[in-house]
């Protein structure tokens, strides 16, 4: 391909808006490190892989084990490439947006789940999912009021962390808790109010008193909105609101980093 | 003020740029929650609070306490606070960029510290500022090759902290280890490579066997870039390379991530 105007370039790069992504089905994976979780761990849904000259160069790895694994490998110039995505290094994947049911992956009995509520900035959701994948979580459910998983910087935040554990996404919150709750997971919400402090729960792990959450049982943590945490009704639905302790000045901490935190206390305390 | 198109408003938005800052002494802080601690920590040195209409309205005490500290409020109109940022809702201040010395924060004998060494990211940067007063840490260290402290994406993204704690700037690693070392702080790194498991320093806290860093002590976390991590020389220089446990099948952690987890260990373990 030599044409950075052509319909299909235009075609792809449009799969940057949700509702073309939602027609289509299909959603971009950009990036070598992106490109080669999907390239191993979805292959058969990968449509086309678009590759510019310099990463053909750089990565021919990653080129030949897209072909052995059976996906289309799209050579075009650099033009081309940088039409589809400025932020690919010339490495752009279209893949079918298949989702996995809440049920199946909570039918899988995992011990650690990260459910984001009306998470709105793509960079956290995608830097959430990693972590949860970091933390050996079993996996992660987006509810409906939060950003598309499918958003590409979601998907560029996850740094391939997307195709590792299974993130099932809709519905609200209620029923998610409902379900999480029927999977024999504890609900712990992560707020700044909690009543509860995550190192004291750290402490009393493996032997907490009764109506204290204990850290080695199964655990879906809830994480809130960035900007104004969770309502008293989203909190009200969990078994118990637990907040990372502040020691400086800081008024809260970035959602991303409350839930990296709160993610390897449960790991930790699971060992 | 009512024109967009002033000289006044091209110098407030010039000071996005590096260089400009660096000739006008000063930097921009942008929203509510960085204006506020701006206002309440550092009145001293800030030269102007332009405040929209919209703003005004919204938080008058903010402006009130401005007033009150001595700072001077300049009303400016919806278009002319765009004009200056568009992300700052309106409320826009220029503040002195004193940073102070490396040996001042150290003198103060802190117990936990951040050092960034070559982070270019200016959101992950800001980001470790924020977790570090959330850690309670006494100080950060961005060390010369790092992402300029004033870029306004850094200052957004301390969402406050930057007024909360000393942030010293410049110097190469091996400098500021050796300071780090001379004010009686054990200098851990943080990579994925690391022959220590963050979870196993923890467990043995308060009474580490020798050639074990002790997380009671006071402790220098030393975190590297985000793209390439540490550099062999740079691992070096620390007395110990600590690494947060992978759990999952990601590959690395976010930066910020890695950095609050090692962060918030160490302050749980100098409880």
């Amino acid at each position: 391909m030599t044409n950075p105007r052509a319909e299909r370039v235009k075609q792809v790069r449009a799969l940057a808006q949700r509702a073309v992504r939602r027609r289509a089905g299909a959603f971009l994976v950009e990036g070598p490190q992106s490109v080669r979780e999907a390239v191993a761990e979805a292959a058969e849904h990968v449509r086309d892989l678009y590759v510019g000259p310099d990463a053909a160069d750089r990565y021919p790895d990653l080129v030949t084990a897209a072909r052995h694994a059976g996906v289309r490998v799209r050579p075009g110039t650099a033009d081309v490439l940088e039409a589809m995505s400025p932020d690919a290094q010339q490495l752009v994947a279209v893949v079918d947006a298949v989702v996995p049911d809440r049920a199946d992956v909570l039918a899988a009995r995992p011990r650690l789940v990260a459910v984001l509520s009306q998470v709105r900035d793509p960079g956290n959701a995608g830097t959430v999912v990693r972590a949860a994948d970091a933390a050996g979580a079993g996996g992660v459910v987006l509810t409906g009021a939060s950003v598309d998983l499918h958003n590409p910087k979601v998907v560029r935040s996850t740094a391939g962390s997307l195709f590792h554990l299974p993130v099932a996404t809709g519905g609200e919150l209620a029923d998610v808790v409902v379900d999480l709750r029927a999977a024999g997971l504890t609900v712990l919400a992560a707020d700044g109010r909690g009543s509860h402090d995550l190192d004291d729960l750290l402490d009393v792990a493996g032997h907490a008193p009764a109506g204290v959450p204990d850290l080695t049982a199964p655990t879906a943590w809830v994480f809130g909105n960035e900007a104004w945490g969770m309502s008293d009704d989203d909190r009200a639905l969990a078994d118990a609101v637990v907040r990372v302790p502040i020691r400086g000045r800081a008024e809260s901490l970035n959602l991303a980093t409350a839930a990296a935190v709160c993610l390897f206390a449960s790991a930790r305390a699971q060992r």
